[in-house]
């Protein structure tokens, strides 16, 4: 008998695709397979639907979070992914599986992040459902809207585009191992320790680039959200959009050397390349958009090419660059994982 | 400490609303409080939004159902919902948590359920998200569509209006206890046996009458699908329309009395107003519109009043009738309530 963790999650995914039939017939543009499925909903406007679960133990560990951190990172998770198809979220439904001895204190401040996170970027929380639960588990679907003309997916990337990050990619997985390895503060400076674990505990949905874009009139040509790290993530725009990447690791925008507790010591390249949780935005741009772009919050950091992922060094060679990153079923044990991905 | 089990489930969701704040603003016209959430996704368009979730071991026990009858019952649930506004259904995502050393063939069967229901009724499964689990999670969201003319909301009814409902009433709860108390087929006869247990089992949303008032022209004045019991349906309605009703008792569409193994037994008038799972929808109507529905797949019950839900017995009295009905987190044990609403 084969079990689940024998499949790995992209498989699993596949499989269940098979089964439920992956074609979409309208007005259902895009089903599984991007950050967001895609419909009509009126002449011109697509609506863009995103669904994620969080389980208490593999997802979040009481450890480090704050009960209102958990609801903070259960929203934003979602909004990024409407973020990473350049939509606008409207409204969220929650559904919470809650055990009974639960304290209501915890369940109240949960709700204060959901709602704290929802009410900053106008989202509406519109209903949902609670039940039983023998542990913590929050199902979030969030549902944005854009205009047809300004959806972006995964499969848009040309020959000759630019590939760009926003921010600095690598910091929330740090962060995370500065929490597990219950790093010094002192040791490390404070205001690094908080930067750093803030942002695994505390993401932020860069939806003040798909605003900037819409003022500006312009969008990538791919997109998608940084969850499972910036090699794995260029892969999936590569693999969607049937093209290539050399990623130039002279411009990558990684966090400073840090020490995390790891023994050996895990480089910046790594974490930038390989953490987890950051959401940012990865995605492709032609020079042309790119110059009507503002770059003050975005990076170069390599050019789409005809095949194969490949990272050009520092050192002036050029290697492939594997896709890494979490998978949510092959791992051993969640706590091992370099992600907390949701 | 307050715990989530002194709350109970209504007051609960009451509190997380409170949190969330209850106002909605547009394009949201309805949040928290009917079967689905409401907006207005295009001029005279509504899109009805519903999120339920289903827990292993709380909403189904592998004893009784086949995997690929969860994921039925599980669409099932969602669908109903979206025929208690009067709407169609068109789109869903499903996210999954499950255990890693969960047979995948199991959840090819429970997809292949999922998936059966969604085709049967039009619905596209869109996306979602697998994640790890200590137990089975399934969170389902479905969006269904209604002109802005035609959606019904639990409010609507009025003094005068007809209480009417579809199908029998109390017939899954009645299968629930025939499969609880291990209940010998042959001696209920198969027939019998089979009905009912598929009534808990294999629950049908009533799409067909929302498909029949639609070629007909007309639709009730309010509206709710019966999850959680006849009784503490007719009590939502009445809230939320500021009314109250009279049952009659010699007009329910109850099941045949029935040996359930139950000692003392429990009668067909007691499944019928306190059973759960029917799926069926109860409605209010006033005589006019009721003059141009086809009767014959739903009964006229009662009549809405001023105020006080009440049964007017067969023998001629008139009782309070109170809200029962299955709250899923008061009740000490799953296994021992009336029912297992999603």
């Amino acid at each position: 008998m084969e079990f689940v963790e024998d499949a790995g999650e992209f498989n699993l995914i596949g499989r269940l695709t098979a089964i439920s039939s992956s074609k979409v017939r309208p007005p259902v543009m895009v089903g599984v397979g991007d950050d967001a499925a895609v419909y009509e909903s009126s002449e011109g406007m697509l609506q863009v639907i995103t669904t994620d679960a969080l389980i208490e133990g593999y997802h979040f560990d009481y450890a480090f979070y704050t009960m209102e951190q958990v609801g903070n990172k259960a929203m934003v998770v979602n909004l990024s992914d409407i973020a990473a198809m350049n939509a606008r979220p409207i409204l969220a439904t929650v559904a919470l599986g809650i055990p009974s001895s639960y304290p209501l204190e915890n369940l109240d401040a949960l709700y204060h992040g959901l709602t704290h996170v929802a009410s900053t970027y106008g989202v509406q929380i519109v209903g949902g459902d609670t039940t039983r639960s023998p542990v913590l588990m929050l199902s979030i679907t969030v549902i944005g809207e854009v205009a047809q003309s300004c959806i972006v997916y995964r499969d848009g990337a040309k020959l000759g585009d630019y590939i760009c990050v926003s921010g600095i990619v690598g910091e929330a997985a740090m962060g995370l191992d500065l929490l597990r390895n219950d790093a010094d503060p002192s040791i490390i400076g404070q205001n690094i320790w908080d930067q750093l674990t803030s942002r695994h505990l505390m993401p932020v949905p860069r939806l003040d680039l798909v605003d900037q874009w819409a003022s500006q009139g312009v969008h990538p040509s791919a997109m998608i959200d940084i969850s499972d790290g910036l090699a794995n993530e260029i892969h999936h725009i590569c693999k969607a959009s049937d093209c290539g990447a050399v990623l130039w690791e002279s411009c990558l925008p990684l966090p400073e050397e840090c020490p995390t507790g790891l023994d050996p010591p895990r480089s910046s390249l790594d974490y930038g390349l390989n953490g987890g949780d950051d959401y940012e935005l990865l995605f492709t741009a032609s020079a042309d958009v790119l110059n009507q772009m503002s770059l003050d919050q975005i990076t170069i950091i390599g050019e789409i090419t005809e095949q194969d992922v490949r990272l050009h060094r520092i050192s002036g060679t050029i290697e492939s660059l594997p896709a890494k990153g979490h998978d949510h079923f092959t791992s051993a044990d969640p706590q091992d994982t370099n992600s907390e991905d949701a």
